[in-house]
């Protein structure tokens, strides 16, 4: 071993000892005579001092470091005079009298600092160095730590983590699959898994009770702001379960993280709310409820007052956002552009002010008497000082442009805060989604969704009334992860299959091999799956994923590091009897 | 939840309580008025019983039970009249009071126990439900006690789990890649990884000090008997170390997994051996010590004395069979027969019999009196009763066909038991392997592993001579695993590149980000991968890594239960821009 403590456990208490640190050199300054030395390692940052009139030939050599030489330094622990409370072991220096250069370095093309002045292709290209800096480097950490939390939670709740194959049946429905050649088989592929999903209900069907995995999926997705290739999944599956147990064991989990992990310990059930509800007063089927501002329906009070806008909307729909009456003209034009932006929609926004001396002042004030608006600020339970924002349209339209703008006042307000966290459940979602495009029923969540038991009559009199037995983790606004309870009566799948627009042979060939399996006994089963890469994110309070994934990928699907993909030999084409077609940057 | 106990549960202490279980129909035996069903769950198999006289209905029903039926009953604990002390609950039995069948099952193509009347290639097929024998499910279970503990030790040694990326650069150096061609990049393709080596290296580079994952690699090979397409590794890498670090590191995780899983508690440190000891006394680099028979050199005793056979080979060496001595002349034959087998190679094999009267015979005793032959039998401690077995040839031929006949011997004397077990390292690898045929040295392990320090002179000199800082961990015959320091000076590695036959442009073409990454301050740094696959099947006492598996391709990388790999849509094609090169089977 190159040394014989780290750089982030020296203490006080160690003074006079004899030590040996290794590790990189953070930066050098020299005061006179002494030339100090940070010394950075995994577990912090030790200063190593060199005296000139104890020691000149060695003192010279400190002078050489460059910044991220790798040294070793040995010395004694003494007590500094001027101490760093900002780091554990800024009472202490280390006198040295030895140093070896264990490795030089070039000047790296950025700081390594958490705020560094690479810009992120720089960073992307040398993530071998950003993954130094220690802002990247407790994503990591805190990545392990769950992981581990997570298989210590499952394993003492009895599921066992079994593999799924990385090389896998291509099913071309749903996501695109990425595919990978057989040598061994020319003209044929093997596809990787979008996610574990058929063989964790084998899996059921063989018995194995409660399994999970920690599993990488594969999207060969364009890839939106926040999407990678290939991700993490903490996938589960448990067997004789209702949509009651997978919940409360899930709860359990993402509690148990919280718990072990942040030390936040969330004594209630987490809500729980339907879909239908959700949005309804959010506007979205992932509520963020770390703050209130729920929906407030106004056609009752808003219609009928000759005020076209909102007689001829479906829906008039507005937020009251408390304390907001003193907001400037200027404040709340800023709020109008916002929902005019093309990413919201909206035609615009009505406001209503509640002042605090009971008086009321509104955009629509020439459509409505004080009277009039006040009977929304009782329906809104506006109190002096509030103030109401209302927006008008096709019902689940403007719910969803409502929703931004509710996230939008949820972040001018300060509501937002990363260390605060709201977790819920959604559930009855719908089981089928109508497009109109196609003109036919797509799964909501897959075709093995099983509907609420309660709904099985609607399947053939309202098919886009049946409620699934499907449900969401939602945390912050963002989806943690779902599942649902799976159909395990074939008789029932034959019928969404239908249901799907799916012929029996498109259906067999796509699944009949879970299909057979099913004749064998399948039992009663359901499951969920979180995304990992997600829930890392929202621990560490941050907005992307790509933070909390060692070696990301870029929205082109690029490794600059490595600059993958990239173009393979002939032989290895022949040998898969493939050629590749010519093709412009155009076609792409 | 369908049920409040599960099958493998109940006790005596449990009589009186009303249950209800879950499962599969494992048999049912009707006796008189008595219906017997034998439930059976991951946890177990519990007998319910129907009678008759208490309720004809549910009786009958039960008398309509197919092998393999999801059932679930509820009843009444009660203490069996004649127990069963084969099973833990062999004490009890349900009296049932209902029956629910959750799902029928058609009768399955081979049956659901330990000793099934199903073939190989039935039960690929039907994996599913091969995968419910017990004796498989027992392998998936401590698979998953085993990864469980490995990342108990390893994350009480401070190391991190790191996620590698699954899409990665392809090398075409090494095995043979398999490839994903990618969409968004046309022309361009990602590759497996064959493992996580480079992304392992370049943490160390960027201060992660101990990394570990349990990680995915893949090989496309032509399949020998024990190879998969996929598999699975223990990676690991350290930095600050040496190869002692290293060895105690994994020493203490191979340990901590005999203690946990196995109840196995190994006291003392695993012998060491060189790879030249290991040849000399073993013939292989991954020698069996679960018992001796270590080889002896005859060459001293038994050369010069007119027997061409033997003065004209570069080897006589031998091993003694203790007590063998009245193997009679079919037994000695079939030996004969065994070293004359292809796979074995060699032309014959001398016997020579100490008799317990201390007489001699031999097969070649018109060749050397009874006192020359009692000096082989001195050189190899041979007592009366014992036999020693000689064979001639090129020293290292000769030893790698004695090595065979070792293990033989090992297994027909019954000296090599599944339940013992006997890890031990083998260190000092030659650093390169000299290949006849291209006339160049190749890496034995890797082209970044270190030389031994003390033999850095020979690599100008006698690069042959050159050992590596490399070591092996082997238990019982098989290699485990293995790692090396690796180099970390970039002028060594330069003149490592150079002795391997690479120009500049080919090592920075395949090597480039990771030489690059050298350039910003590597640590010293070494590790190792041990076979998880491997390691599992071990200690299940297993020949093969498939049934450790859970869905196992076959030997020409098939998943023959859903038919993968397949051929894909023609649109697929398309979006990568590809194109189907004709082949006839021939080609392949």
């Amino acid at each position: 071993m190159y040394r014989d403590k780290t750089c982030g456990e020296l203490r006080i208490s160690d003074a006079g000892q004899k030590v040996t640190l290794a590790g990189w050199v953070q930066k050098t300054r020299k005061m006179g005579g002494m030339t100090f030395v940070d010394i950075r390692d995994r577990y912090g940052i030790t200063q190593a001092v060199f005296n000139n009139e104890i020691d000149r030939d060695l003192t010279d050599k400190a002078n050489t470091l460059g910044r991220e030489y790798v040294v070793r330094i040995s010395g004694t622990v003494a007590e500094r005079s001027s101490k760093n409370p900002n780091i554990p072991t800024g009472d202490i220096e280390v006198i040295a009298d030895s140093l070896e250069v264990l490795n030089t370095s070039e000047i790296p093309p950025f700081t390594i600092e958490d705020n560094t002045d690479g810009g992120d292709d720089l960073r992307m290209k040398f993530r071998y160095l950003d993954l130094r800096r220690p802002c990247v480097r407790k994503n990591l950490e805190l990545r392990h730590k769950m992981a581990f939390e997570i298989r210590r939670y499952l394993d003492s709740e009895g599921f066992l983590e079994i593999e799924t194959p990385i090389l896998v049946k291509s099913t071309p429905e749903g996501a695109r699959d990425f595919v990978v050649p057989s040598r061994m088989n020319p003209g044929e592929f093997y596809a990787l898994p979008q996610s574990p999903q058929i063989f964790k209900q084998l899996l059921m069907v063989s018995g194995y009770d409660r399994y999970f995995q920690i599993a990488k999926c594969f999207r060969d997705e364009d890839l939106r702001a926040d999407r990678q290739p290939e991700f993490t999944q903490i996938d589960c599956e448990m067997s004789f379960v209702e949509q009651e147990d997978v919940i409360s064991t899930f709860e359990g989990l993402v509690k148990h993280i919280f718990k072990y992990v942040k030390h936040i310990d969330f004594t209630e059930p987490f809500p729980r709310i339907t879909w239908a509800d959700a949005m309804r007063l959010y506007g979205s089927d992932k509520p963020d409820i770390r703050f209130g501002m729920q929906f407030v329906e106004l056609n009752d009070v808003a219609k009928g007052f000759g005020f076209g806008v909102i007689d001829d909307a479906e829906l008039a729909v507005g937020i009251l956002a408390e304390g907001c009456a003193s907001w400037s003209r200027k404040q709340i034009d800023e709020l109008t552009e916002f929902v005019k932006r093309p990413q919201v929609g909206a035609k615009g926004l009505i406001w209503v002010k509640f002042e605090p001396d009971g008086s009321i002042k509104s955009s629509v004030g020439k459509f409505y008497t004080p009277e009039q608006l006040q009977k929304w600020g009782e329906k809104a339970g506006a109190k002096p000082g509030d103030l109401l924002l209302v927006m008008t349209g096709d019902a689940m339209k403007v719910r969803k442009q409502l929703c931004e703008l509710r996230l939008e006042m949820g972040n001018r307000l300060g509501l937002r805060d990363k260390n605060t966290f709201a977790p819920l459940w959604v559930i009855d979602f719908p089981l089928f989604e109508w497009d109109d495009e196609t003109q036919r029923f797509y799964a909501m969540h897959h075709p093995f969704t099983s509907p609420n038991p309660d709904d099985i009559p609607l399947l053939d009199t309202d098919p886009g009334k049946v409620r699934a037995t499907a449900y969401d983790i939602v945390v912050n606004g963002t989806e943690l992860g779902g599942g649902s309870i799976r159909i395990h009566n074939s008789e029932l799948q034959d019928k969404m299959f239908k249901l799907l627009g799916f012929t029996p042979e498109r259906a067999h060939e796509q699944f009949g091999f879970l299909m057979n399996a099913f004749k064998y006994g399948a039992p009663p089963h359901g499951g969920l799956a979180l995304g990992f890469d997600r829930f890392v994110s929202i621990l560490a309070g941050l907005d992307t994923i790509r933070d909390v994934i060692a070696f990301p990928k870029n929205n082109s699907g690029r490794d600059t590091m490595n600059e993958s993909p990239s173009p393979i030999a002939q032989e290895q084409l022949d040998e898969l009897y493939l050629d590749l077609r010519p093709h412009s940057i155009k076609d792409v």
